[in-house]
């Protein structure tokens, strides 16, 4: 390896990117670009007071074309007074780099553009073509950010034949886990309207309560699926039941719950909207269902695009990656519904803490092996 | 009959005794008892800023011993300008008594003074003794009235063989209905603690939604029982169910429940109490219970009491009573304690409405079988 990340890691941590603010983070990704050939185009989307920036580059026209994603947006640093540095210091300290971002994300955007740097210094005429999708939206609505430029892709004939999200995926050594796919997320919201009443006359009422009980006890009382090769089983999480009655006697007119379901492959939102519905209709339920799909479950099944990303992460990590799909939503899912996606980055142990930080010699080692990736998927 | 009780009536009516005050109502039902022959005494209960007055009066030293049990107070009128009279006028018109406790129950204790008249006129030397337990704390929170006053009548030799509570009782017609139970009433508040946590990983929380769900699920399920010889089935209604959790991701560390069971004879507060112990330790919920019983259930089983009562009111009104249990408490749920207890009263249709009202004739109807139900018992 001979370009080094942290200056550019610094640079990015620099800008006070906390989403959906760009701070200038793009510029600095574009400014690092341009130069190695990369034709860039910047789209901005989002209402007037929530504008979001993001960057599409591309270095050649040909297939295979690679694409990795990632953001420069950062969650807010919460507590400044609670961190060592200013958390938009980019200190380096005891062979840690520290500042918001330093992990998630612009220490892994750093590290590919220092890796695909010495690649191209490699390989000047390389085959098929190389992008890299940068949005500013990622760690809040995720709306005007990857789904959109996506979109644009699409239309503008730039869609890649597979996707590597520079996500912090390592658990405990650099190249331990890549993940490939993820959980999807979906919540719901049911108003369950009864008929209000005395507690002592519940033949003249009809309590929503009893009636919430009755459909939430047998999603509740098995598990939905055992899991799948790939997967953990799927879980459904009652998260709130409210009814505001404060009468012991009163039957209340209303009950309200909300739940978030985590689902594998077994499953999609539009089948588990219908046994929630089924299991309301089961308890005789007049009510009424607000579904929110945060994203679908994905999968990108181990084949060429995953055994050529193990392979390399091995060979240069000499870590054999374990290929999961847990934690929480990514960016992922948004590029799962146009190529293979695939998940590697740092190992996330601070991301969104206090005083985040990243080794140096782990996001070095972190550009050699995407610098490796590139080598073995492009040649 | 000869002895009119629409002017008692109103002269209590026309006492602003809305609970816990007096309004000097009962020195009305004093001024009206010893020329009688009763001696009166009043015993005052309850702290500095809930001063509760009540009566006792006894005609009489031998058995049996009837007691009549009643309560001055009243409660509030509500929207005094949805009122056509003013609430404490004891205005009469087109053959009704209108007034805030004009039937529940101002108008029956006047009716069983006025019978009462007329018994010891036709019977100045009777046989047993008659008492009158008149307080002015029923309709609030029944703390330091009847109970307080029959542990001073225990203290003092004066509990009763038997006792009939003026409450309006009957339901179209006067006679129709005695009560001779009532159905008892607890209401538990359960508190479930689970542990906080994101949805995305449930294995690393506990939820106490779930918890309480399946806890209360298999108490919803069936019927807690199928009724008694004198009462319906036992209802149980989750009144209040809340968690106070706005994220949907979030598994929330605490779930609150509210519940309140009427129940009959076949249980006690004590078994319902370790019913509700024994569900949620069923479900592994780590909780806490707090139980509150307004009252135990009791029944006053068809026996000499229940049937002079019944006949003196067949012969008088030409109905015959049925036997029920059904409605919310009454002080009776005291006296069943210590004695026999029975409730016979008016038509009740317009207690605690706007407009309360008595019929006239029917107060005079309710006299004579007063008279008829004491001759009935003392001879």
């Amino acid at each position: 390896m001979t370009t080094d990340p942290i200056p550019l890691a610094q640079a990015l941590i620099r800008c006070r990117s906390v989403t959906p603010a760009d701070g200038g983070a793009l510029d600095v990704v574009q400014r690092a670009l341009e130069p190695l050939g990369f034709t860039c185009t910047r789209l901005v989307y989002g209402p007037d007071d929530y504008r979001v920036d993001n960057l599409f580059a591309r270095r050649g026209t040909a297939g295979p074309h690679l694409c990795y994603a990632g953001h420069t947006d950062v969650v807010p640093p919460g507590d400044v007074a609670a961190w060592t540095d200013d958390p938009f210091s980019g200190e380096v300290r005891d062979g840690l780099l520290f500042g918001r971002g330093a992990c998630d994300m612009k220490g892994g955007i750093a590290a590919f553009i220092a890796g695909l740097t010495d690649y191209l210094a490699a390989h000047p005429d390389h085959p098929g073509s190389i992008s890299l999708l940068i949005t500013g939206d990622e760690e809040d609505r995720s709306v005007d950010g990857t789904a959109k430029v996506l979109e644009w892709m699409q239309a503008n004939g730039q869609v890649p034949d597979m996707a590597l999200v520079g996500e912090p995926t390592s658990r405990r050594a650099l190249g331990d886990t890549i993940k490939i796919g993820r959980r999807g997320s979906l919540t719901g919201r049911i108003t369950v309207q009864g008929k209000q009443g005395h507690s002592a006359y519940p033949a003249l009422a009809d309590n929503p309560i009893h009636r919430l009980v009755a459909a939430l006890g047998p999603l509740l009382a098995a598990p939905l699926d055992n899991g799948s090769e790939f997967f953990p089983p799927t879980t459904l999480q009652v998260t709130g039941f409210d009814v505001g009655n404060r009468a012991s006697n009163v039957i209340p007119a209303t009950a309200r719950a909300m739940l978030n379901i985590r689902f594998n492959d077994h499953h999609t939102s539009a089948t588990l909207t219908e046994r929630l519905h089924a299991a309301l209709r089961a308890a005789g339920c007049a009510y009424a269902l607000d579904v929110d799909c945060s994203g679908e479950s994905f999968l990108t099944r181990p084949g060429p695009f995953v055994d050529a990303l193990s392979r390399a992460i091995a060979r240069s990590t000499g870590v054999t990656p374990a290929l999961d799909t847990g934690g929480g939503t990514s960016d992922a899912r948004f590029i799962a519904r146009y190529c293979p996606v695939a998940e590697f980055g740092a190992v996330g142990a601070t991301l969104h803490q206090v005083n985040e930080h990243a080794s140096v010699a782990e996001l070095r080692r972190l550009a050699a092996a995407y610098q490796t990736i590139i080598a073995e998927i492009l040649g």
